[in-house]
């Protein structure tokens, strides 16, 4: 019977008290920025590790939402795997909750059920609903399963843990890069492994190599000082909110290609070990557009995958006056859209937002980072504030790297199935963060199902997909991983 | 001493009484669309009118707000003029309002002020801030007045009147027709003279012989079933937010003109009387755009006035998703814009949206009354959303209609200027119904000032306007008119 065996049959019989404990991380409201709620998770995260016999230690930077490092096994002969997660969530705002975002709920289907005691059947497919179910605390609650599920069987660990949980992931990391320089010493590992995002969409699972980046520019453009009476003065007075339209439009055109000048010009294309990866990765797209509830894609017959690897330019939000009920009969003062550019390797936040800025200006506006004067009003027909936000680079790992055939092959054993090595996520993880300031190489290995409804209403973990991150972890936890190098030379304990 | 000097002497010593009597009026919440509340306002409005021993009436139909009619003079010898005045207003929703909406403030500038008592001064510059206090319950106040001060200085009428006080014109005016039809009988009169809107920007009274008519379209575009993570499908699956804006793009170009197939081809061209009577209104837009906070025109260098003339395409409201703070990185789900079409003279509201509705779908949209079916959703990638509200025609008096000169002299010799003569005015107030329905000449007298902030916060009538119009309403009372004939046939009591 092997180690993993061992450990299957301890979760079927012990699972149910990982997933009350898991139940109870939930509870705790993680909405991203509310630093004292966020706080209360990371106790609770630090109290849990603790409890396996992890060192744990919780930092805070002024303003910032803790970082909750720790050690689990210090055995200076052993290689070190370091393992992020992020703690806290997208706001729980959305409309369209079936059950509340911090009341953890278990479904059978569309049934409510209560969570299972001791000795109690347990379904792979039931879900569990709860904002931070699958994005991130999974990975906690099954690291958690997995070091107990081990303890249980008497097996050793083949390595030393290094614990970096994140509060501030959906914020977009802004201390993550003071933490980790600050810290560095605490935080030295061979390999990080970055555990967040879900499986492959065939529930296959995946090693990702990579991330895209993120940067988002909200933009407005001004109209009248105020709003003006339609009738009175519509079709004369300058509509900002046709201007928007305008000018979005111009930024990307029916054929889904950005046309916002030297937009691709950065991107690094993808190498030909990357491009034969893709090529062996199964499609997904009819399955997908079923589930997904679309007849085509932005650009019909393409490749999800492929798409990943070019920066995106997706509009997350527009607003101007009101719509349906609410709308009044008036020229709009002002119309704002909020932008997200997701990039690939090679891109840098900055300069993005620059062509963007660049893009406005050749259109004739003068482009600001705050409200117009009336000055400004009285002399500038094209008027528009653009405020950027800089979020983390991408970052892809060479598919040469040696640990990468280590976790493809304890991912294929805890899946069951052939693991896929992923050139890059499509999300935005701080991979890059980690490969500079520590300097080792950076993987992902997600769990969550792929429709866990990941930043939107009606999160959700399959419990299948928790079980398999325990097994992963209990791989991993057991198997010796090959030395590597990192990108910027030799790295692990000095 | 001719009657308005005697009006002018009694309205400096009695015009507190009024003032009083018409911040009563504007306590009343009359938000359109509530019935219950425009109930108490009807009640009030046929209250101050029965205290003048005109005759009123409250009339209802199911589901509608009541229409108020009444007579004041009855004598079969003399000509009756129709007045028209709307006393509901637009939802009072918008934020930005210094004082609430429903507690009226009198205004010396910025600084609130008591309402007056006797023998306080009152500052023609001063002005009363509330729902309505411009759109539209200023004539009522203003009548209301003349009544009283033709009666202190002992004049007879010259003319009969007949009331038409509305109830829902901000919603459209669902039921108008209705009531019109229903009650014609009790509406019989010479001319109707509707008494809303601003007068012009310069501040000189103003004759207005037409009126834009109002559709309106809401439009929706699909994107997925449900909000995606904008890192793991942006750049793949469609996005509704850009959709929209490159739909809205298509509608209306750059320099201002709509670009949606027919849009211009059912409109009446001016008349040669109709582009003198243009050419003679002096110019504003120089003053206009200081005033409204904004460098130049929608099409730079164009007239108010020409614009006026033509059909106009108003972007009244966008939305997707969430901006600013509450933005989430999402592929938004849908995003909607609310688009309001001012008619010209010829334009029919049905054939209008029909026109929008035409341009989508040769843009290969499939065009909805509701939301889309799972099945629609599978099979085409491009899926809208169109409700179209249908509103009143636009209407234009003739210029040779011999009731006009009659009116521009009454206007000028009220405001001690020399009234313009407009062709339309931009909004639109339901005057084709009463032309077409009571068979009379009908002409708008608007007495708000024009930077009333009507439809939007801090809506507010200048107290010089209110003046106005009680010298005018007194002008017309004591001044007989020519009689006319009606566009369909010889009209007034049968």
């Amino acid at each position: 019977m092997t180690v993993l065996d061992h450990v299957r049959r301890y979760r079927r019989a012990e699972g149910w008290r990982g997933l009350t404990e898991f139940a109870g991380l939930l509870a705790l409201d993680n909405q991203t920025h509310d630093v004292p709620a966020l706080r209360r998770n990371a106790d609770l995260v630090a109290e849990l590790f603790t409890a396996r016999g992890a060192t744990m230690e919780i930092l805070e930077l002024e303003g910032a939402a803790p970082l909750v490092t720790g050690q689990l096994g210090t055995d200076p002969r052993k290689p070190t795997i370091g393992v992020y997660v992020h703690y806290d969530g997208q706001p729980a705002g959305p409309a369209g909750w079936h059950t509340p975002p911090f009341e953890p709920t278990l479904k059978a289907g569309d049934r409510t059920i209560p969570l299972p005691g001791a000795g109690d059947p347990v379904d792979d497919d039931w879900r569990l609903f709860a904002r931070g179910s699958a994005d991130d605390k999974a990975p906690l609650a099954a690291l958690l399963v997995a070091v107990d599920a081990l303890r249980a069987g008497g097996a050793e660990q083949a390595v030393n843990l290094v614990f970096c949980f994140e509060g501030e992931e959906e914020s977009g990391s802004p201390h993550l890069r003071d933490y980790l320089e600050r810290y560095r010493d605490r935080l030295r590992a061979d390999t990080w492994l970055i555990c967040d995002g879900p499986v492959h969409h065939t529930g296959a699972p995946q090693v990702v190599l990579g991330v895209r980046g993120y940067c988002g520019v909200e933009l407005t453009v001004y109209g009248p000082g105020h709003e003006l009476h339609s009738g009175h003065y519509g079709n004369w007075a300058p509509n900002p909110a046709l201007r928007l339209a305008q000018l979005l439009a111009s930024c990307k055109g029916p054929d889904g290609r950005v046309t916002i000048d030297g937009f691709y010009d950065s991107t690094r294309p993808p190498s030909a070990a990357e491009l034969a990866a893709l090529a062996d990765l199964p499609p997904v797209e009819e399955a997908l557009l079923g589930q997904l509830g679309f007849a085509a894609a932005e650009v019909p017959g393409s490749r999800l995958v492929d798409r990943l690897m070019w920066p995106s330019f997706n509009v997350k939000g527009l607003a101007a006056a009101d719509v349906g009920a609410a709308a009044r009969n008036v020229v709009p003062a002002s119309a704002t859209a909020s932008v997200d550019i997701r990039l690939a390797a090679g891109n840098d936040a900055g300069h993005m937002i620059g062509l963007v800025r660049a893009h406005l200006e050749r259109q004739g506006y003068l482009v600001l980072d705050r409200d117009p004067t009336d000055d400004e009003r009285r002399t500038h027909p094209l008027l528009a504030r653009l405020d950027g936000e800089i979020g983390y680079p991408a970052m892809r790992t060479s598919l040469d790297e040696p640990v990468v055939a280590h976790l493809a092959d304890a991912a294929t054993r805890a899946g069951g199935r052939q693991a896929l090595v992923m050139p890059t996520l499509g999300g935005s993880v701080p991979l890059s963060y980690l490969a500079e300031i520590l300097r080792a190489p950076t993987v992902v290995l997600p769990i969550a199902n792929h429709d866990n409804n990941q930043h939107a209403a009606n999160e959700n973990l399959r419990l299948g997909n928790l079980w398999y991150g325990v097994d992963l972890f209990a791989a991993l936890l057991t198997a010796e991983p090959p030395r590597t190098a990192g990108p910027g030379g030799p790295a692990g304990p000095a």
